[in-house]
């Protein structure tokens, strides 16, 4: 990259950290109504940085929950368009006790920033704006055309983002986005991710009686709201893990035979994966299945959560009335999420058990996504990438689901390029997130190298 | 009874009705301990009664907790000597705003008597003290040996009276308890309860990973402490209710071919359980037993509540490390708590998923209680009740564990007579208690009634 470039970005570090920092500090959750308040704080700071930075047509665009930002540099004829996205919004911090210093008080510890929202998505989605920043400070210019679309719903779905694209195709018009919402596959190994699981997002409720009822009094005969869910939802998956709902795997497509084979040649240690990063006794999952396939290539379904009943300390003996879980699949490509979710609704209905009436409730549902590895942008991004990191880039999926990506495949017919700059150990939607401080400064510097690139 | 005993109570019905309303007006609720100066006040309310009826040896007992009252009256020699049980402690009344009038400020309305604790239990153990008030006041002695015990832990557990039981045999050594917490089966039908299930009850720890995981990176190998413990818990009971545990229906002793027939000639209709009580769209438990078996004398297993990862509004994709559930299991006669714990452990131990490790903690484990119907005193009783509400007296049991009967009948080798006046409709435990008028004033008569014809 250009020496000058270079040189700017390194004299600006701790500028670049303290801003940063600014930023973390803004409890932006976007799952929380009463911290709607901090959201639309976290999305001025966004527009506030862009224009910083020298962009221009800077907005804050008013959506049925939280704003996203746009702004755009559009001064350099004959040369491609980028569409920058990124999210300022974060998961809650729960559990918060397990924090080793509060989540939005960002700190310094061996090399790693620590608060919620470093990796993802805060951290990462700074990088594009002060590489922008970098080059229009250097050259006076930028070396392609810029917009940037940066919104506050990612983790709770990202429907406003998802309807602003659907409806304003032209204002968004470019050759290639580029997101940085994923890690290297391993420590200074240049990664892009080609492929996303599809995700579909729902609540189960279960009621049993009209209201909590003594179990002494009417254990034997009356429904456990409960014990129905708990029945219910054992049905959904085997002990391998093999999802039951019929017709669920029939769409599913098998990576390629090449893909397959550069997972095998990935640096992989089952033990520590295990013991380093999982934590438990055993890995689970289908059996004549790797790690990878099962976690990048394979569908699945889990619980994330359930509530009934009493929970607090000591004894109280109800049978209770009412009980909710979070139930999630993540889809494979060619899986269409409508078919599932009408499968997974039928099976729900027919396996309630007698007594109980349940309730499916959608929240969000979208596919999975596949990116050509062979696009120009592609080979330009794994270019910069092995410039700056000095290791050759390496392809890999993701088994997260980041609906944007299917969303400017549809409405804006461009691929995709996942550069992301987060470790796998980030501690993402955990306690103790964090993001290394040397993969921020080479992610600013990787960014500006491939957009100069990307307009020669 | 004797008809001197009879007037006086008649004589003196409205000023009982007022001391009771006095008792009621105390807010001694145990389970808070901002409360406790309310519940001492109740406690010398009580010791204040007995005195007044002519007890002797009126005694505040000091406990970890709230004090026991215990008076006696023993000038009967070669009369047995009867154990009087109750509590002056009540329940919380929330949801206040539930309550037609306050929970402490005793009304009368259609000739009931609505307050917190009217029926559970306040109003019920003040019977006996009435009772014996008139026995004394118009024979200037009593037909028997008396000895009170009333407690203010009932609702939290009763630890202090299960101790101060188990180390005093010979100071509360009797031929027998009474006690009056419990209901007629129906409106004016004479009822003694003579079986109660045992209670074991236990809370289960699952945990998975080491923290929580973004279930995108992590699904489809890392195993989730929430489906963990949702698989295990299905394999408790199958679909009919029936319990999985190897062994635990070995030493269940079904009812008598005399009690079955008895319940089989109660008055009950299956549609109305369902609907008015219940409330669900269907009644569950094990085929080939009727209501009253299912909830008197199976023994069962519930799980009354459950936690465990992400359960707020919205989306989140967590694998959850940790849950946890309060379950426990109704016993009948015969079954050995000790037996039953150790083969639940170890079910639980065998069928814990893979990855994922699971702890059981025991709060507590009773045994079932049966009293034997042609025990004098028991017959007496069934006298005492039918020569008051002139219909024959039934026998029927409760699915429910009074801890109480249990240390009686292990530290004092003495049977519990289970004589009660509520009503199923009373709403114990529920906004708007009530205890019928007219039962109370019968409570008294049939309490004073029965000491007379055991002392002939």
């Amino acid at each position: 990259m250009s020496e000058a470039t270079n040189a700017f970005i390194e004299q600006n570090q701790s500028r670049f950290l303290n801003e940063l920092k600014d930023f973390l500090r803004i409890p932006s959750i976007s799952t929380l109504p009463d911290h709607a308040s901090e959201v639309r704080r976290a999305a001025q700071f966004v527009a506030d940085s862009l224009k910083n930075a020298g962009l221009e047509n800077v907005e804050i665009i008013q959506t049925a929950r939280h704003p996203l930002v746009y702004a755009d540099w559009l001064h350099a004829p004959g040369k491609p368009t980028v569409l920058l996205y990124g999210h300022y919004d974060v998961q809650p911090p729960d559990p918060v006790e397990l924090w080793t210093t509060p989540p939005f008080e960002p700190v310094i510890r061996d090399g790693n920033l620590y608060a919620r929202g470093s990796a993802d998505d805060k951290g990462q989605m700074y990088m594009h704006v002060k590489a922008v920043e970098a080059l229009k400070a250097v050259n006076g210019k930028l070396p392609v055309n810029v917009k940037f679309l940066i919104e506050g719903e990612e983790e709770v779905g990202g429907e406003s983002v998802a309807k602003y694209v659907a409806e304003n195709p032209q204002k968004l018009k470019a050759d290639v986005a580029l997101v940085s919402d994923t890690a290297l596959y391993a420590e200074g190994v240049p990664t892009l991710c080609i492929g996303l699981r599809g995700l579909i997002y729902t609540e189960i409720e279960a009621r049993g009686p009209a209201r909590d009822l003594h179990s002494g009094l009417y254990g034997g005969a009356a429904p456990n709201a409960v014990f129905g869910l708990v029945e219910l939802l054992s049905k959904l998956k085997d002990e391998d893990g093999t999802i039951q709902i019929p017709g669920f795997y029939d769409d599913v497509e098998p990576p390629a035979d090449a893909e397959k084979q550069s997972w095998a040649s990935l640096d992989f240690d089952e033990k520590q994966y295990l013991a380093r990063e999982v934590g438990s006794s055993a890995l689970t999952g289908e059996p004549g299945y790797s790690v990878f396939e099962r976690t990048w290539a394979r569908p699945t379904l889990e619980v994330h959560g359930i509530a009934g009943g009493f929970t607090a300390a000591g004894a109280k003996t109800v049978i209770p009335a009412r009980a909710t879980a979070k139930v999630s699949m993540r889809l494979a490509p060619k899986q269409d999420p409508e078919k599932i979710v009408a499968a997974y609704k039928k099976f729900v209905r027919e396996k309630t058990p007698k007594g109980i009436e349940t309730e499916v409730r959608v929240l969000s549902a979208s596919p999975a996504i596949l990116v050509n590895p062979d696009h120009p942008a592609i080979h330009t991004a794994a270019r910069a990438f092995r410039d700056i990191l000095k290791r050759e880039t390496v392809f890999v999926r993701s088994g997260g689901s980041i609906p944007i990506v299917g969303d400017f495949a549809r409405h804006l017919k461009i691929p995709t390029i996942l550069m992301g700059f987060g470790l796998p150990d980030d501690g993402l939607h955990s306690p103790n997130e964090k993001y290394k401080l040397a993969n921020y400064y080479a992610g600013i510097m990787t960014v500006a190298h491939f957009l100069e690139l990307y307009g020669q």
